[in-house]
């Protein structure tokens, strides 16, 4: 006997098929498999230019239909919800037409590649929001669920009074001297360098975990290797981007905090690792180890006192209930599905999702300021407040 | 445009959805996904006594239809293969008649609760082979990229001539107090305790990953908690299954192994160990961290030496090249996937997929011998070869 | 102004000179400037049987005289303690006749090489005591802090009823293919291999560890390479002891207990490594970090649960206040000044120092098993109680 | 028969005996027990203003004589090398008065409390070298052995062009809340608070290592706490230092460095770690596991690459041919053993001794960069090169 479906239908559409297609797609597969939902999702048409290309892509990723005009995507009935894994570049424009045709939005982070663009997306959201649409970045690794527990943590006071927040986001694929001058590598394509794909993360984590904003910043940008050979064999051509940046500043609390981001941390391969140091206790992750969280708690005796490993597959650590028995590690693209989770959720229950554009225009002010203060001499660069 | 399927399918129907059941899903779900496979895995039906509660796990699970009772799951037109999840004392009888009824047959671990059970189901599949059917049975952990980089090492020379396999595999969820007398410990339905549960992965793997065989063993079983509450209440029953075993043997080499499970493993949750010493190198491996594998390499000189923390996330290790970048860690349940997409090619192929029911059988073979060694005061005790 | 010693002193003369004597050496040199003592030790004199390699090493060390008879040293009105670092086929006669001569007596483990000559040299402890002299074995590694440290949190209840040990001590110095046939390698000189030389550490740890004692054994041994080159170059002998053992079997309260020691563990250059797991909490450790101490305490929640890595260099912490600040780690060396400190603490206050004579003949009781039982196929091989 | 000593001797006398005087006695008197020395160094005489006090302290550190004004000290004619162990204010006097009186010099970190004085000590140690005295600083981690194996690797070209490094230095002690107003916490005593305690150490292992300058920093300072309770109970004064300090900045390859210490990073005992990143490979260190270092060689495969653990107790690693067997751990205190042992050497060799004076006087100018920075809101500050 053929099984119903016993939620109503939350359609998906997807813009752009590449690796954050590939994991978005994982997450809407499996969401509802593990987490009872209030709405189904049904991953109903992907985007894409090149109609061949787009066709196996939805094929192999198990999208219903596909569009090569993300406006068609947007206009189709089945589509309640975009969501937009293309380049950075594009994202304001279709963000700001999907919510204006009356779909909800899940944007990859970073937000957009400028401030302005980001401003724009806030204000399309909370106009919006107004309608019943909702919108959210996708920070996926908010919901690591170690990071996710951290966070508790923290809420709960269990680390007290911030002193140190030390947050690196380190890769070393930049660090091959064969490495093409692919599109990350341009600026007018990507934006910055690792600053926006890996210092976004750890602004975003920062400012989650801390509950706390980064006020202001002193930056040191490079890029070490300044020309590189073009992808079709015909010349060199300027790397237009950085390949690594250092920052500090300070957070709402006064808390200091340091920051580095690299593509040539030579053997780290995703090396996201932040640690919290407060009055009460510290915390350590390392997304390498993404199921491990270390804990310090300093209201034990010193004589017993060590970060403690706590391996966070419990059924009750965040996102738990819908996978395995303790010990049974989850992966990357479990974050993925947890977004999702939550932004279901959130859709159903008509409440704002986070991180919300607003967060996400946050951190693209911090940025913003960490490229000021880079080309200032490393001088401290305030982050403007949200107005 | 609605997408074609491009490949010709193969119809799964699936016997249980607890645990095993869920996890396979997410494989048979994921699989076609991430790999480029030669059938098409549909999942056409899932089979449980209550049809209520099977029907509610297929909607949930992602299975297209319902049967409550496996001799019409197998009778199915739309069902090539079979995969068995359902309790042990099941796997022989519903395995012959698929394998007989011409399908194909994937079953859990461990094979049997007998070796006289293992026998006749790997009969069945020898002459199931002859009319082009294929068997294989479930040791996902073979699957993890990390323990299939290790058996490539070994099986390369990498480690040389072995010397020692140490294996534990470590939980402690009977350490709890308050547990009942579920259905796990009691020997009527479980057939043994940790020792069917962990012990035959440990064996499984210490074979595959060496290439050799466990020529005899000496043990020792114990009971800590003899009495626990029944589930309902009532009253307080036996616990008549093993909570841990500890034994120790020698490989086909003459290589020295030693083995311990157990439940009762205070803050080890999923600690599936492995470690090889070779006179060229050494491997150790630790499930609770499984995207990683340490190599010690023993033809670096001394004073450059070190166990090594390979991040198994490379676009050459196993299984790697349908996920994510490097660095980027997998799950527990990805050794689905890659067990779904090995049977699958094997299929396809008409080749033998292993592990083979012969290979269940081996397994089967050594845990009796542990067990008859128990009874007879720890004396070494031979594993009969197959003839 | 030259300074006046001011505590009553202990004339030390030590029997040997090689890596033992020079590991106790620094002991006797230390321990008076690191703790406040009762008794302030001085190196009188080393005795060895070649007056010249005893002169240059006394000179070496910091020993004020050279003997080359060890009856000479036990003679001298300035030794009252004599430290017998030889092999352990002297330690019986040298221990006797020095506790009949009045002295007081260190000896290095293994006690003896037998558990006739231990047996002897308890008696002649017991008969001394009655006359105000004390003698101690040297397993040294029980005062390594963060042992001393776990012993302290088993006996305070911290881990509940003890479910398992699990015990290893690695070495790969074997696993060279040209070492030569060194007396290490020949039974009538070194007694056994592994066994004696690791073994009796981890069967003494464990005893030490958990307040009990190990009842039977199960028992494996092997000789991995059988032949080696003469140390001279004028050809092969064979290997006449175990380069490995595997052992396993059960405490007094019958918690089980697995052992492994080797010389062929490519890779593992020290691995003293035991677990305790028990209903309340689990220990780890491993001697490669020596300033470590795991600590899984079941009290907690097993959401905040986790193995803690506590740093033993907490004032507080056994050992320490003679040391340093915390997190400045402390070395292999200073155990044997920890040894040092409570064997004079004894002798001043006239109580027994541990591990005792006695303690070290129990393990040779189990050394003694564990032999048998390697011989007699693995049987469970009781251990004899002390009467 | 008495041992005569074979060495020509090399008289000792010390200055100060709280910790580091404590350290540095142990350094001195396991020297030469541990290596082969051209020089035997005496322990001949320490000075403390209270009479009282220095004997007690010469006589349990094992000092033959005691003074109590540093002139007198100098002026003994046993004396031949002045070992300064007393607080940063007074190296500059002491030191040059030494090297004035033809004594050789071993000075503590940092060199002294302004960059004025540290000048003025390394004129005078300019002209003493011209006499035949040498003049050491004493940054004790430089011969840890694993940072030595580190230093060597880099100097080989083992990691290649240096992108970046990363260390830190942290420590707890200051987050304890009943901390009192102790003289480390007030500028006048202490010259800065973790930035010349522990900042001095980073800077001076980063240029060590990498064999290259700091060229300008970007950084920020905090006290968290600002008011403390006085020692004496009457009362709260003010905390007149940094409890820790941020900065980043440039080395003379372009690599970027970024540095964080801290006594506020709760649980962090005594982790001074520091990680290179280069084009060849990258090291790394945690000065909380001393006898480790971590080594990733990217001229392996990536599919076999990871970051190594050494252990660094081989006889061919540096300094081990006077320790133990591989496996066995040093200690802390160590270093000043090995710091003895080169200054000796050097002293007997008559070569400068590393680091000199003018490398500390460098690190005296980072640190006062830092301070301008931190002052002129992080703007990146160049470090004035030597003359």
């Amino acid at each position: 006997m053929p099984n119903p479906s016993t939620s109503p239908t939350l359609g998906v559409g997807m813009v752009g098929y590449a690796f954050m297609g590939a994991a978005h797609s994982q997450g809407w597969r499996s969401v509802g498999r593990a987490f009872d939902l209030p709405l189904s999702p049904v991953m109903a048409a992907v985007c894409g230019r090149d109609r061949a290309k787009a066709t196996a892509a939805a094929d192999k990723l198990g999208w219903a239909a596909t569009e090569t005009d993300w406006r068609a995507l947007i206009a189709r009935d089945d589509v309640q919800l975009v969501d937009i894994c293309s380049p950075g570049d594009s994202h304001a424009e279709i963000a700001i037409a999907a919510l204006e045709a009356g779909k909800h939005v899940l944007c990859e982070k970073p937000l957009a590649n400028t401030v302005a663009e980001a401003e724009a997306m806030v204000a399309a959201a909370e106009a919006a929001r107004e309608r019943g649409q909702l919108a959210m970045v996708g920070f996926n690794y908010r919901r690591v669920p170690a990071l996710a527990l951290a966070r508790k943590l923290v809420a709960d006071g269990r680390i007290g009074a911030l002193r140190h927040v030390r947050a690196v986001y380190l890769q070393d694929w930049g660090a091959d001297p064969e490495l093409k001058l692919v599109w990350r590598l341009r600026k007018e394509l990507a934006g910055s360098g690792a600053l926006g794909d890996l210092g976004a993360h750890v602004v975003d984590l920062t400012q989650h975990l801390t509950g706390e904003l980064i006020t202001g910043v002193s930056a040191h940008t490079e890029t070490f290797v300044k020309e590189r050979e073009l992808p079709d064999g015909s010349g060199f051509g300027q790397v237009t981007v950085d390949d690594a940046a250092l920052f500090s500043g300070r957070l709402t609390s006064g808390a200091l905090a340091s920051f580095e981001v690299s593509r040539f941390a030579t053997g780290r391969k995703n090396a996201l690792r932040v640690e919290l140091n407060g009055s009460r206790g510290s915390l350590a992750f390392d997304l390498e180890r993404l199921n491990e969280l270390e804990f310090y708690d300093n209201d034990q005796p010193a004589s017993e006192g060590g970060f403690r490993r706590i391996l966070v597959t419990e059924p009750d650590h965040p996102f738990l209930e819908g996978w395995w028995p303790p010990g049974h590690g989850l992966g990357y693209e479990h974050t993925f599905a947890h977004q999702a989770r939550d932004l279901v959720q959130a859709i159903a229950d008509g409440t704002q999702p986070r991180p919300s554009f607003a967060d996400g225009l946050q951190v693209q002010r911090v940025l913003a300021a960490i490229e000021e203060s880079a080309e200032k001499n490393a001088v401290h660069t305030p982050v403007p407040a949200a107005e």
